[in-house]
């Protein structure tokens, strides 16, 4: 190969990787999402009564599709003008024992849109689909995914208004909405959306519905009530919270809205936080030398980040410094980061002190976390996968 | 095309066509079946305390797998001589809301092996299937299953050893069961196996294994206890009777049993109940011309057999004739049922009379069935739904 090739990025929910950074105008031209720009932001600022998340002002959520038509519906609700209903709908694939620091973006910032929008949440955990794709043990999946929930649980959701599943619990519930979504895909669909071939197996074929229903109310019958009219089902709305890479999966949603009777879920894209080691890909819960999981040590953070954080002494930008970029994700005290971008571009503050003060960042994020951590009892998960009405 | 050109016979699950008589021999050389032939029969009369029924004399259950070993282990396990489990599985695809004569060749049978054998047995209600292959509401086909299992409780199943389902109450239950089979099988093993193309829905694709499941004891956890050790899940076989059409489903079971730790299923193959108008298709239930189903009256009975059935008034072997073929099915007395073959072969006997006993005969089969279905209750229908210990 020329050396001038440049090796195309490949974003799927299974692979994301690109010889460099990777280029998320691309990513909103191929997929045909929106940016969220400043008119949005501001219409989402004028529509809650806190704050915007450093997620959205910082641009870390920065693609959308139908957001403004949601917040319109939203603002019209909340002034008694309309009477919509929504949701918020994330997840997870249990492929770990714990969290890394990558999956708590989306989920961080799905339990501030949970506080500011006060509306109900529902949280996929596909133990199903880790079977499907790995060399696993179907317990051992199941065990992952309390796992999990225990961490998902310590990062603060509403127990009052949070759902959390396993798909091997809750698939029966979800099939009338995972058939129609199948009968609605032909395998050459299923193929060209998800890069599926003849050797794949039958289970992954026909496994994207499977993540797709939980975008339809139809998929909540104790949170809805068990027989939604036409005019129910059409006054509610999910709205999905995700990394860019789950996009396939709510594209094929949207377009089974309008044969189940529902509207298309909304959605709201980040980019991903980026390997230790630099951009390019995304963190992975399999590579644990360029992760830090939400469980390490106070020192193993700070060893991690010096062995493979490499620091560049030349002054730089946030993208161009692992450092700085991982600050943008996780230091919340805008003044702070935003002086920390300007010394570090003039060259008054050296990379090593940068990283210096992620390594502070982190342990201070995972003390807390692990802290609340460490208070999640058995009847926590129990109370929340009870099914029970969010309303 | 050539008048000498003959149209190729096609038995799948969906589809069974010939241009004249289906050739049974080509499809157990096809499937990979063994013939049912006289050794086997006096090894399966030696096995039970009742006479063989006429499906098994007559040639109506025709074809095996594996049957010498289950006689074998069944026989050591009755003499004490080795502890072994055994259960029966069958099933239905719930298309209309009654069943028709050709659904009570296996349902009776299988009576008729629940009682010989004193196994339990399931029956699967494969409401998924028909929700997946047509237009229909998911509601509708739920209902049809209800109603069907009513017909299917009055063909006299024992309560205490039977359990019967339907997929859309009971999919989570046998999940890991389902998915494993899943993971095991390519989108290029499926098409070949069972015809499906790009265009198939992705529901389709997936649902082979969802019939295969009952296969194993893994997806009875009531029936055989929650944790089936791997000692346990090898001393427990399955027995299947069916339509030959139906192998497809049950070769992959047998595919898949290795990877489980299951044993290989059992089989006994049926031919199809011709319809009434000729040989050459099975009796279908969307088709009501050629079908009797088994709530229609006795007037309507009789009208549609002296409407549809041709009468040859040359002599004729029961192949030939429409009303003996269908005698052999349904006349349970052996001396009257040769002595019509033989008369009928001697011309001692008119079509039209032998085509009158076949009226009368029918007659009294459904007058018995519909007396037996008033008295189904859905309290019935609630116990043999119920999931329980059948031992």
């Amino acid at each position: 190969m020329a050396e001038t090739d440049k090796k195309e990025q490949v974003v799927t929910p299974w692979d994301v990787s690109a010889e460099d950074q990777i280029d998320y105008n691309k990513l909103i031209n191929d997929f045909g999402s929106q940016r969220i720009d400043a008119a949005l932001l501001e219409k989402f600022a004028g529509a809650i009564d806190v704050p915007l998340h450093q997620f959205l002002t910082r641009g870390i959520f920065f693609s959308h599709r139908d957001m403004n038509q949601f917040l319109t519906n939203y603002i019209a609700t909340k002034a008694g003008e309309a009477k919509n209903a929504f949701y918020l709908y994330t997840g997870r694939g249990p492929s770990s024992g714990s969290l890394h620091m990558g999956h708590l973006v989306p989920m961080r910032f799905t339990k501030w849109l949970q506080d500011a929008l006060d509306i109900p949440l529902v949280i996929q955990l596909t133990d199903d689909e880790k079977f499907l794709w790995r060399d696993i043990e179907f317990d051992t999946v199941r065990q992952l995914a309390i796992d999990n929930a225990k961490d998902i649980i310590a990062c603060g959701f509403n127990p009052e208004r949070t759902f959390i599943f396993r798909d091997s619990d809750y698939y029966q519930d979800m099939y009338e909405t995972i058939l129609s979504c199948q009968r609605a895909t032909t395998m050459g669909t299923s193929k060209a959306a998800f890069g599926f071939t003849e050797e794949s197996n039958i289970g992954k074929a026909s496994f994207p519905p499977v993540q797709a229903a939980p975008s339809f109310p139809t998929a909540f019958p104790h949170i809805f009530g068990k027989d939604l009219s036409k005019k129910a089902k059409g006054a509610i709305t999910c709205l999905i919270p995700c990394a860019i890479d789950q996009d396939p999966y709510f594209r094929l949603s949207r377009d089974y809205a309008s044969k189940l009777g529902c509207n298309k879920p909304a959605l709201l894209h980040s980019v991903f936080l980026p390997s230790l080691a630099g951009a390019g890909t995304k963190m992975s819960a399999s590579a644990t030398d360029g992760s830090i999981f939400v469980t390490d040590s106070m020192d193993t953070i700070k060893a991690k980040i010096e062995k493979v954080v490499p620091v560049a002494e030349t002054v730089a930008e946030a993208g161009d410094d692992v450092s700085l970029e991982w600050l943008k994700f996780f230091l919340e005290d805008d003044a702070e980061f935003n002086k920390l971008c300007e010394d570090r571009l003039a060259g008054a503050v050296s990379g090593v002190a940068i990283r210096d003060r992620l390594v502070a960042v982190l342990q201070d994020m995972a003390a807390e976390f692990q802290a609340r951590r460490a208070a999640v009892t058995d009847e926590d998960v129990e109370k929340f996968f009870s099914k029970r009405s969010l309303y």
